[in-house]
């Protein structure tokens, strides 16, 4: 969850479109597997050589090419040959720092999103960022390569040919790999709310320092997954408004569909942040009552005690002539001294107002 | 008053337009009343079968089908296919996280709003969502079937035949639903306002961490409030823009009244908001303040009692050969001393405005 | 000073127009008083029966009625009937809880104010709403009736023909009326500016908790002011855009004048907020300061005295066998032993740097 | 520095267009000067009756008329009449709280700027309001008459009939006042920016309660720079858009620089804030961190003493059967003991990193 | 990195278009060098006077002319006089408080920006402000002069033929100067990246109060970025709207690529502060927290040895009739008592939750 600038400067000085990819290696191999369908027929076929995909091209059938691993920059540029994809298009493929974005080359249409899972044990979020090439013909979406992707049950729609997804064009296509990704994050929203709540209650019971810590923690993510989502909501804006032939008009009302839940995304993601803000305040605000209560514990302590015991260190001076001392009642008389002086005290203390 | 994402995932992977229930199931059964009426005539009728409804598709005589439970998706299913809901927007009505918003879909227009209520005892803020729509001759509402809901006067206007609500479109219907929901938002609003008055002359008299608990309770129900008002704003100033054909250019001026009032809502909840961080900072400045106070009662009483203390260990000390012991006026000597090495030291700690 | 929204549930379920009194009943009896003029002539009159009125509809003249006193409902029906005032308009009248806006309703437009006063002796702003009817050939001001409001200089012009009032159309007339309302709120600046200062003062001189009390109060005063002033800047410019043939053109020179009066209370409010909240941060640092010059003299006296104070205990012991009590200069040798510990002490913890 | 609402409210009341001075006298007579020049000759003259100026109306010359003391209000009234000042536009030269705004009257277009100056001690910002009237062949000024302006650089090259000024129109006369006003906010930035550092490094050096003080007096200081400098903005942009044929396409350039300036300034007092802002955070954890550590040492110091001193105090006991007292390594054995107790206690105090 | 309007008030007074270098004089000599270009060949070329250049306006080839050095007015003057540079535009390269901004004259676009580097061992920002004049067949840039500038593997590019910049117009080489610089933009971004999150790790170790410093001087730094960066977002969207027939319709793909960068170094900006922000707040609040833990100890340590002291206290005075002393279990006696009062005190004050 670090400021992902990671090696970035590495490309300062090489000319635009330089292909260089910057990020972690997160796959071994680049897998690459192809969807080539319509309404009647699917055939689905693992690539070993990119130049495998060449021939979908001309296919009068949709085709979906999914890339795993980007870091073979080689692969990439034969893909980007074959099937016409701007130079900047892939130089931004290849960098896994991209902000969410949408760009129109004309003949097709780059997106680029985030990907988000929750590590397992730590609420720590992964990234994984995917792009999007939009084609006549062909949706063709690379992925750094982690193992497990979200578009599983998509897979099995295609498979199956449930819904709309076989009939409809590559609009479509691409757009159910969008909304795939977006449902993704509803998942994380709510075990980030879970543990929110977790922590809530918490704070109720008793305060350690550590609950200090994950709240700060909570908050950076709920922060980092902003950041991640919050261009989308323009990327998706800007993609119905999209004055392009690739994108069907009756595409805009799933695209508008995918707005609202992006729009609810960032509205739950701002209720995290008022909660974990609120939660900083509670916390401040009873440590400052703690503190309140252990110094008045202390003064009142304090006040009972010092004066008294200055009494008794009077009468245990050795001075040859103390008259009280040799009185019959000076002992009485001494712990009388004391009581009167403390209640004294306290009940002026009081009145002040101090403690 | 959780973040309302709960089984929200459950629902990742699946097409759009699945119809799956999201939320709390609400009430047992579903039920269905229908208002059929023109100026001159009212039926109203309690429906046993979803079908019993599809008769009033045809009628000429404008209807107000109200469904109260939502949670049988079959019967949603059949009243979509007969009057022509979008699949998105049941989709959408099945969702109980929806965030308010509106949806022209040409023949309909979907309309979605939360309804709102206070707890009987706790100041805790009960959501139901409900969902409006809109066609020519007919409005159905959805509501999750909490028993009881703010239209009941509505129903009575329309058996009584007052006011303009039966000689009007369905688009006054549909603004009589959405007039009753908002002004039932005034009702809480006046609670709340109450409870934070009474905190706040609480918080004068006396502060205890409980109060500090309930202001930060109330600022979470504020902050929900808010989520579910603001963008009511929004949906109705849509509404008003609106190009449809559904939608009388004579009702806009009653849309014009609603925005003025939800404006309003608005503004007293901003209100609330900083009437109750005023509260949180007075409690953190008053703690401060007590602290302060309670500091300077320990140092005025540690600079008044551990000079003389000391004096007294010094006389209290057993050597052999300590003059002062056996002087005659050594008690009162010390005495004195006492006196002026604590009025001394007051006196320079007072100068130098340390306390 | 409350939340505004008192009663306003109590209209919760009526249909929209019905003439319900909501606010505090601020004047016995409605007072109607009439201006009718021209530039040659004016009749001054104090009606009994609202009827009295309906003459001035049709007279060439130009008509002012002020209403004072908006409880009785009957009166402001029959008006409403006879000078063709939207029902929504009358509603809004009687709803003291109005936001300042603008309404054009086609013959008429209906603008709806907040005049503002101090209260005498705290520094608490009354309001009092103030509706204006601007019609072809009159204007009609609704007040709530307080005794005393800001158009005595304005009956005085009117009376005495001065400047271009009864030369100029209703237009102006409605101007005027606005024009006075806000030259009043400069008043309260004033005053208000007038008391943050001295509380100012006050502040660097000494802080009890009554100067943090005040600050908060003068700062949701403050807040009130804006949330009543605030709206009105658009309610001018609204005004200023309004394609209406009741604004003569020539009059909107008068209005961006009133809009500039506007923003510079809105700015002189922003500063005020911004000198309050300046002042409550010089407070709570000053606390913390005296929290920490206390706790510093309290660290220095007990370094000073509780070392020596352990020295004199040692030496009181009652041992049999304690070699130094014996020796000739065992007490000049114990005053040195506490000199040299509280001495080393003090210079390492301020080597330290701890105090 | 005061929030600059005085005495306007004695206008309340008064007809638009009053005459009406507000604000201090800064100058005790009205002293008027005379720039009448072309590209070829210079008139300079003082004048001494108002009517004088009135010849330079038809002249084919171009004029400035720059007026020092605006006190005086039938000086304004004649110089209001010749020269078809606007009634408004006058009223707004004698109002000195005026904000700066722009205003096109058609053959006038009337600004307002604030000349600004630092006191010389005290970092005090004294204001002084300049109105400009920008006519075909004229240009007239209006200052409040502190002696001393920041005109003089522009006489001199209207005199010595350097650069543009007496090629160019009126409009760039007007500019070049605009611009010499708005160069010499440098200055005070600079000396702001400054001090500002001086009291940063006297911040890491020590803090007095005195350092807190100056702060917040800078940060008044810039609040109220921000509330001149940041309407000037808007003022430059609309001149720049204005389509008014006493203002040449060719001068807009100009403009477009003199806004660039204002965005600067605005830039730099921003950064102020937030520099000064930062200091306030530095002071507050500064002071916090010394209550911590002298919270800390005091708590060691009571850790180390307060053991052993009971511990003398104990055997320091008078009681007749107190056997160690009678043993021969007693003495060794008490001191052993107050020992052990510190130190045990000191290791588990910081074990529990309680201190 | 102080604020940058040292010897800004030099220029007040001076007409526009006066030639004052304001700013460090960072180089010694001025040094021009010139790439005169086509795609077949390159002429590269160190000038020493400054006339050598004039040749360079008349050719067919693209030149690109490198100013480093602009304290030498004369040569400016020179240059300016010949490419038809603006006076307006050369009195910005001679101040270096300039903001990044655009400005069209025509016949050439004037732009400037920021060069940002970090000194080598502290982590201050050094600023070099470039302007570019992009001209109809020529470039020239302009640099303060410090040694070592980001235009290197540009150079080289050129020399090489690598990828279109020999191809391209004088707007593909403005674009590449520009690109240069914002891709350098990163390096910093990563190494205060990785500073910040050193100081992150070293706060949840240990806290002193350096840490406090260099999160406060961070932050500036962050703010000082951001200032530099934030006008250049405008910069470059102003350019690619910008209809003018010096930029080329292909280049703006490459203008919007840069355009994302920017928004990309914003974001990350954006969350610097955030994180930094969020460390002072886990700053304060375990300064907090400490402060407690150090009240409660101290409490406690009060409340177990200030009762028995006392009772010591008591038993060590003189009193001739003290009847305890002389009971055979005083001494037990006394030690009982001391417990059970420490022990009851310290249940009591747990069970107020005081401690």
């Amino acid at each position: 969850m670090k400021p992902t600038t990671k090696k970035r400067s590495s490309k300062a000085g090489l000319p635009p479109g330089s292909l260089v990819h910057i990020g972690e290696k997160k796959a071994e191999e680049v897998e690459i597997t192809v969807f080539s369908f319509n309404e009647s027929g699917l055939e689905e076929k693992e690539i070993k050589l990119v130049e495998e995909c060449f021939i979908y091209k001309e296919k009068e059938n949709k085709t979906w090419i999914n890339v795993e691993g980007i870091h073979k920059v080689d692969i990439l540029e034969k893909l980007g040959a074959c099937f016409n994809i701007h130079p900047l298009a892939l130089e931004d493929i290849l960098n896994t720092d991209q902000r969410p974005k949408i760009e129109d080359f004309g003949d097709t249409i780059y997106i680029v999103l985030k990907m988000l899972s929750l590590s397992q044990n730590s609420f720590n979020i992964v990234t994984e960022q995917v792009s999007i090439i939009l084609g006549q013909n062909f949706v063709i979406s690379f992925q750094e390569g982690i193992k497990g992707d979200v578009f599983n049950p998509l897979r099995e729609r295609l498979r199956a040919n449930k819904g709309k997804i076989r009939k409809s064009g590559t609009d479509y296509l691409a757009y159910s790999l969008m909304d795939a990704i977006v449902d993704s994050y509803f998942l994380i929203l709510e075990r980030l709310g879970e543990r929110i709540e977790y922590i809530e209650d918490e704070l109720i019971q008793k305060t350690t320092s550590k609950t200090i810590k994950e709240i700060h923690t909570l908050k950076r993510e709920v922060l980092f997954l902003r950041k991640s989502v919050w261009p989308l909501r323009e990327v998706i804006n800007n993609l119905q408004r999209e004055d392009s032939n690739l994108i069907n008009e009756s595409i805009k009302i799933y695209l508008r569909d995918i707005y609202d839940h992006t729009i609810q995304i960032i509205d739950t993601i701002e209720t995290f942040r008022d909660m974990l803000s609120g939660m900083l305040e509670i916390y401040l605000s009873s440590t400052n009552n703690r503190i309140n209560e252990a110094m008045r514990t202390l003064t009142i302590i304090a006040t009972i005690f010092m004066p008294p015991t200055f009494i008794a260190g009077i009468y245990g001076m050795n001075f040859k002539y103390l008259p009280e001392l040799d009185w019959h009642w000076g002992y009485p008389f001494a712990l009388l001294l004391m009581l009167i002086t403390t209640v004294s005290m306290l009940v002026y203390v009081k009145n002040k107002k101090w403690i």
